[in-house]
């Protein structure tokens, strides 16, 4: 089983925590840097001249001279590498070339059955990786890493899915060694809806404290990032939103075997189930979306509904853990702001005045592309992150 | 307005990172120290000498010489300073003097109406600490600070409460100024449920990443602690469980205004006018659990379902943000394991496998002392943190 690497050796210390303070993008001179962390004047030195080896920054001009030959100073080059993040959804796979900001430079998408397996799906992005990086004119050498979201649960530290419902044979699959055997990059895994979180945080939240992303589409789930960071909880469970019992939803069955979920009231597919009930001729979470674009009362109707069922289960969310930013996405977000309306109307109901005065409750910005980027910078932060930035530098 | 500091200046790195280090008990010598932290020797000598000055590490014996005279070695003094953390409740006060690692060296309780207003409640802190201190042998330049729960909102950045419902005349009073006249030592003020999530978690689950501690009083309340610092969230406003909607409630009206929170039905004060309509005669939380204690079926009963109503909230919470551990606590917890048997009860039944498999649901192990621990170790670890040793050292 690989472990992600999360301790660097303790031999080389200090590339990293140099990294760390230029990322912000502002040059800085050998003596700012020294000043700054406390570092020797000599190690230092020796990390910014490993540093300038490895690209990741490069000479930035010269600063005010206070006397004598004035000092260099030296930046972050967010173009130094590319990342690729990959979203693979039940149906439907999305990937995109970054650079080390998280900034696409290119996406390419394609419908493409998860059920298919991981060897085809995982070969579609190794595929149309090595595509993109060759349209984008960058050598293999110059990936930094991969990331990947897949529609179910996912062991992030080993990159395997985990007993995922709707992805037969992907149970246990060493998503990363595969994927390492066509890019020989380290790959990251996440669920779909902790990527969406990290990207939609990223491209239209950066400052928010606390942001949660609600996913309502055929499933229901919520990614959370904490202080810039995903929350995971214990077991990496955090945010399975989808099967929090919802009263007085007349017990329908889910198909997690309990029953009264959110998910089995709210859901795309609930509502599509809800519709045909009602003889409205409807398959799934696109074609409820499809009718309330026509105006279709009875959509209209059950996608408010929806939205009052989310809002009643993030309302206890919402007091128990006070986000600044909820967000809400999915394929039934995209259905104007119907769903938004009913998650709005009974979350300000329902929590707190302290809780809610400076409440965001918001539809997505970064849209279809909140996953990509998520996946993307999920590497990024990886990779440059002081305890493994070393290693990336010592390797280079 | 006075704010907490939590940026140290920047020209004097380096003491904070060696003691954070050296907080685990280790002893270590100045070579080591260097090798780990990356620091300069000429760096780690000074701040060695400066953390020695101040007492707060000390020599630890010779390390095995590798040739030549042996190296000294340094370790923490968890004695070299004393700390007072007060848990003031709403009729009933208790103050403790800890170590550096919150041990409790002496303690004092009091009756103590916390309606008497700040300053004699605050004045009583005051007079007992200099009692506690004196009776100890230490003197008031030994002090490292002063903690205080209150049993209310409070602004942690300043210490102020904020619309306390059963605190009146605390309401934006200055509590750490008020206290630094009498002992002019770092004050931090938080909400009790806060100081107490603290202190079970050193006690009892210093391992556990994610501890949810719920306090089942007059009031309810939860205090999150989460890879080993208090989760507040945007506002400061997480852990209100007591208001979120408990549907099928009856919407019995809450004392915030609203109908059907949590509080409103299985709270002490709820569960006592529960049984006053029965016909049974309490006063409030406290004649529940006496009654319970004699076998009393009405009050077993509404002891049960009030662990049943917390699960049904918890439940969501466990869904939501997968703790590893719940600590049920308060008075209502101090009657057999009743109210727990409910929460389990619930819990097991409505979250997820995954996350509930290595969930530990139990009774608070700190009990009474929970509080003031945690209050004495908020203390410690924002006066021990790398940002703010180095004021600490200086200063020495």
């Amino acid at each position: 089983m690989t472990e992600l690497r999360t301790r660097a050796p303790a031999a080389a210390p200090g590339a990293g925590t140099l990294l760390r303070l230029l990322r912000d993008g502002r040059p800085r001179t050998r003596s700012e840097l020294a000043t700054v962390t406390g570092l020797a004047r000599s190690t230092v030195t020796q990390r910014v001249d490993a540093l300038l080896a490895s690209g990741l920054i490069g000479p930035a001009g010269e600063a005010v001279s206070t006397g004598g030959r004035p000092p260099t100073t030296f930046s972050f080059r967010p173009d130094a590498r590319v990342v690729l993040g990959a979203d693979l959804g039940a149906t439907h796979a999305r990937l995109a070339l970054t650079d080390m900001t998280g900034v696409v430079l290119a996406q390419e998408c394609a419908d493409l059955d998860i059920a298919l397996g991981p060897g085809p799906v995982l070969d579609w992005v190794i595929d149309n990786g090595r595509s993109l990086l060759e349209a984008a004119g960058r050598g293999e050498e110059e990936l930094l890493g991969l990331g990947i979201g897949l529609p179910g649960p996912v062991q992030h530290s080993t990159g395997r899915a985990v007993n995922p419902p709707i992805m037969p044979g992907w149970d246990d699959f060493d998503v990363p060694g595969h994927v390492r055997r066509g890019l020989p990059v380290p790959v990251l895994v996440d669920n779909d809806v902790n990527i969406m979180a990290i990207g939609e945080h990223r491209v239209a939240w950066p400052a928010a404290s606390h942001l949660m992303f609600v996913k309502v589409a055929t499933g229901i789930g919520c990614g959370i990032v904490s202080e810039g960071n995903v929350y995971r909880g214990a077991q990496g469970a955090a945010g399975d939103m989808g099967h929090i019992h919802l009263p007085g939803s007349g017990d329908r069955p889910c198909r997690c075997g309990n029953t009264g979920c959110l998910e089995a009231v709210a859901s795309g597919a609930a509502l599509a189930e809800t519709l045909r009930a009602e003889g409205v001729a409807v398959h799934g979470a696109r074609d409820v979306v499809e009718l309330s674009r026509r105006g279709s009362v009875p959509a209209l109707r059950v996608l408010r509904q929806a939205g009052r069922d989310v809002g009643e289960v993030l309302a206890a969310s919402v007091n128990m853990f006070n986000p600044s930013v909820i967000v809400v996405g999915g394929v039934l977000a995209t259905a104007g702001d119907h769903l938004l309306a009913g998650v709005r109307e009974v979350i300000y109901q329902r929590s707190l005045p302290l809780a809610t005065e400076q409440l965001s409750i918001v539809s997505s910005t970064a849209g279809e592309s909140a996953g990509v980027i998520g996946a993307a910078v999920m590497v990024i932060d990886h990779c440059l992150s002081p305890e493994n930035v070393d290693m990336l530098v010592s390797g280079a």
